[in-house]
């Protein structure tokens, strides 16, 4: 392909997927121009002169579109002033930003090509800054060429101002988590059809990447199936590992739906009775603490609590060294992001944050079980996004 | 998924399957050894202390193992010296890790847990280095974060180093891009199977997306599918449009096979006769300038003569204005790196440099068209890895 490189942003083809998306429900441009103001005022809060923001979420927050450029510098401009933000990227970029309300937005379009030099276009822009908030996922080609161009301008990232703003979610970006969650609770309806013995777990997970598209995602994000020892590894993805009857296998899926807000969600699933004569009272005891967190969930009770609450039933059953990892993490336009539901972590929850609630056991070289829904605080306590059944559910009888 | 965020670093399925395909032929021992010195003395002769080489295609080179993690870090630390490289690493992703053969290549596991600082652990292990080098693609999250923790330390790009390595390859290097460029030969040679009248060009993008796995590619990393007035923008992916006899389509595609190493080749075709008289004698220049560049590779001749040699006949034929890109780029374990065959590029090419020849005429809002191969410079020439027929493909007569 001849353009910019496809570089560290992944596949071209989720790109290509990503931008036919545009036609689908985008935030409206009132919703876009609001975060572009709290953005602003974020900014100027935070003592910083503008932002200048790299293609991936944090754009797509605040324009709608994620863009994709690797090698080439694309970046959106935010003064922290009255100034009118820019969108600085390649002449050749310019049709993929063309269902982009720039007018409507303000935003003017910086383009530049082979041969200018886009730093200086983007200096020029800033008129001497004394402090700039780069996003956390720039590349350093970018953000060192910046600092060479901007001279005594100091840089910072843009990602604890803009999580600010991100963390907390609007009636559309949690329809859009609703309809993610409702999308992959389908997918797990569907985990028979494939969660067989005599399958190795590349197979399973071929099926359920397509399965995942099929049910109104964009693609696959990820897809682990943890089958008998490997389940024991959260991190695990997929193996050549052939499934046996008797295996527990983690199941823990999501992607993007077109709007960009991804789906996230683990089941435990056990093809015919389990192997393990302690996988019955162990599970149990996971199934308590992912109850107890998300029923711990509302207005005001902080991270940590969560995590807490979670911890609490695995450590009293004795189970807390086989509990690795935090309980949970914010999801939106990112699969990770703010809040982190971790020791710690004394955030106050508020009305419209979106986060996982996963605790799991983990018996090293043997099995594995990991419970997850996305759960949204509501004004009053908490709506689970993810509502297929809790109990081990037991395939091929 | 519990664990580090899937981030910018794109399909945590395309991960997996990466991460599945360590247990195809990765390089040997010896070769990652001699890269890992070869990047040493690259560092040397820089005058750079050391590479701080983060998750993606530097790492993949340097270890076989390309990572994946983000707002955690993940870095290669490659002293310029005699010390040995570590490999810093959240202790969460170290199974990932497993099949790299850390023992015989001399590289140390530094693992960190949640509550320690990662940058410290570099930065001891530096010992007050006065200048390092960091990947391209390192995100600021991290890039920003050594500054602070290393403080007077210089922060330059490992890219200009790790660059004179990389677009040299190796036997095995292209063999493996040999065996790519075959695999998207087959996809091509399947192209009527699906370009047909009443389809979309996102319908054809998906049978295409699913060919190329199918013909051996771990996933497939752009699919363009760009029919009619499409075809006149170089970055058109895929689009809802309805394919109608008589269109000009450009197909241009590509992904990494398990080795890690990239296809990327365009054909065009016409579905039935053209619709536009001028279809034939302007496909001509374009067949005619693409031979000719291929033609004029050989050790010595420098990038930008590669880029004249296809820009003369176009321009001598009245079409300079509708090519609009640079003529090629390098391949490997990118889809783009150096070298870039374009104007003002005076690299002499050797022996092992492999990069794409594709020159495009864009006739604006009517048709384009574009041939692409990728080729590697022999010792006294070129072998082009994509040997599908050069004329204007009719399907469906």
């Amino acid at each position: 392909m001849p353009g910019s490189g496809t570089g560290g942003f992944g596949s071209g083809y989720a790109r290509a997927m990503s931008r036919r998306s545009l036609h689908t429900p985008a935030p409206d441009v009132a919703s876009l121009r609001a975060r572009i103001n709290r953005a602003k005022a974020a900014a100027a809060k935070a003592d910083t002169d503008a932002l200048l923001i790299a293609p991936g979420s944090d754009l797509r927050y605040l324009i709608g579109q994620a863009g994709g450029s690797f090698e080439r510098l694309t970046t959106l401009v935010v003064p922290a002033g009255d100034a009118a933000p820019a969108l600085v990227l390649p002449r050749l970029e310019a049709p993929g930003y063309a269902d982009v309300p720039t007018d409507e937005l303000g935003v003017e379009m910086l383009t530049w090509v082979d041969g200018e030099d886009p730093y200086r276009l983007v200096g020029e822009r800033l008129g001497g800054a004394g402090r700039i908030a780069v996003s956390d996922t720039m590349v350093a080609l970018h953000v060192l060429a910046l600092r060479d161009t901007l001279g005594d301008t100091e840089q910072a990232l843009a990602g604890p101002i803009l999580r600010e703003l991100r963390m907390r979610k609007d009636a559309a970006e949690i329809a859009a988590l609703r309809t993610a969650g409702s999308a992959i609770d389908r997918v797990h309806a569907r985990m028979g059809e494939w969660l067989r013995p005599g399958r190795t777990e590349a197979d399973v997970g071929a099926d359920i990447t397509a399965a995942i598209v099929e049910e109104g995602h964009v693609h696959a994000d990820f897809v682990i199936v943890g089958s008998g020892p490997n389940g024991a590894s959260p991190h695990h993805d997929v193996s050549d590992r052939v499934i046996e009857r008797g295996d527990v296998v983690v199941v823990d899926i999501g992607g993007p739906i077109p709007e960009g807000y991804n789906s996230d969600s683990t089941r435990t699933y056990a093809v015919g009775q389990p192997r393990d004569a302690d996988v019955a009272d162990t599970y149990a005891v996971l199934q308590e603490a992912q109850r107890a967190a998300v029923t711990a969930v509302r207005p005001g009770a902080s991270a940590q609590d969560i995590d807490a609450a979670a911890r609490v039933p695995i450590t009293e059953a004795g189970f807390g060294e086989y509990f690795i990892h935090r309980t949970g993490h914010g999801i939106g336009l990112d699969v990770h992001e703010e809040p982190y539901i971790m020791g710690g972590n004394d955030l106050a929850l508020e009305e419209g944050m979106a986060f996982s609630v996963e605790p799991g056991i983990y018996q090293d070289g043997r099995w594995g079980a990991r419970i997850e829904d996305i759960v949204v605080v509501t004004a009053d306590g908490v709506e689970a996004l993810n509502n297929r059944p809790h109990e081990l559910v037991v395939l091929d009888q």
